[in-house]
């Protein structure tokens, strides 16, 4: 497909696979402009609140404000990577997310996919330069107390 | 074990990774055709509910009776994949499933693994021959208000 | 950055995926002893509860302690691997974990990462050298009723 050895393919869909890592990890600890650096600046952005969005920088300058303060867990899984060029890929993973607000506007729990496109960029990186999901099922939860790891200890200190 | 180079063994356990994620995609996106193509129709199911089922397109006649109309999610994890030789393979992933259908008669989440051993096909490709659970748990979950996407977006509104 | 050719890097990654998956794998299923074996003799563990930790046997005794009598479920997400030499390597994991004891002492679901540092032992395999979590959040989640899988089978009984 791409006449690249099996060596050389199986290296970039590792490098790929560790891009959308990244970009989960990144967002969810807050680095933005770790994120940003992970799309090209021409990246397309399909989504259902941001329709008129002008690139990465615009789009995670949405997602910052929507989504904080607060905490967001994204978490991705069974990647189907295709190279379908020696720079150029597409990415589909599996998404669960779990976006909650200090304030309780945003309180859901999401299920479905990311389906990326991703390129080589001049420095020899690869960014995602189309992003966009495709939502199984968002739900909307209630507020849960928060769990205290020193909880459950009791067995510990009387046995 | 195999005599295989290390790069043609990684090839292989990247292309069964692929076949599992294709498949809980597949499921989730209800193309039941493309599911039926990821089994050898000799396949053998090991399933509580289905013990008596004759290859994947009953399996899968049933499976899409039991949980249709609704939504279900499938997510796979930390894949454990050994070649056993140069065309059969053991597979191991944890398993989370979310399973709702529209009447409620199900509804709810799983955590496991799945248990499946596979082999290549006359076509060179990778397909499960033997398909496997071990729960952990299964919760049957209540039901939650779907949330809207276009809720919470009031600050990005407002400010 | 190791001086390796992709394809040993790429065998390396692949077995240190493998080592995280049989961890979380080995600790629901309550396989201590193959737990311990994943860990250098002198692993250093940070963790919230457990401080005074002095190896592998002595947290693994006290895991064991804390969550049973019951169920747990560890999922693993994402790796980022890092060779940082032939034999050295660091590893990111997200992590989503479900921990209920038949007491009802635990009973959290959480979320976040596993910061890990490995080696090749002795005998040429991967071990964990350094075990930290940074979490994202944790949630007490309530008691929820227990899924029988032969629920929900009342249409295929009488088509």
């Amino acid at each position: 497909m791409t006449g690249l050895p099996a060596a050389e393919v199986l290296w970039e869909i590792e490098a790929i696979k560790q891009v959308k890592a990244r970009y989960c990890r990144l967002v969810d600890l807050r680095d933005w402009t770790g994120v940003v650096e992970l799309f090209s600046p021409d990246c397309v952005f399909t989504h259902p609140v941001h329709a008129d969005v002008t690139g990465p920088r615009d789009f995670f300058d949405r997602v910052a404000r929507r989504i904080t303060p607060g905490v967001s867990v994204h978490q991705v899984h069974a990647p189907e990577i295709t190279l379908t060029s020696a720079t150029t890929a597409t990415g589909t993973w599996a998404l669960h997310d779990y976006v909650e607000t200090d304030d309780g506007a945003l309180r859901y729990q999401g299920y479905g996919f990311y389906l990326d496109e991703l390129a080589k960029n001049g420095e020899g990186r690869w960014v995602i330069t189309s992003f966009r999901q495709h939502r199984l099922r968002m739900d909307a939860v209630p507020p849960v107390r928060s769990w205290d790891p020193k909880e459950g200890t009791s067995r510990d200190h009387h046995r």
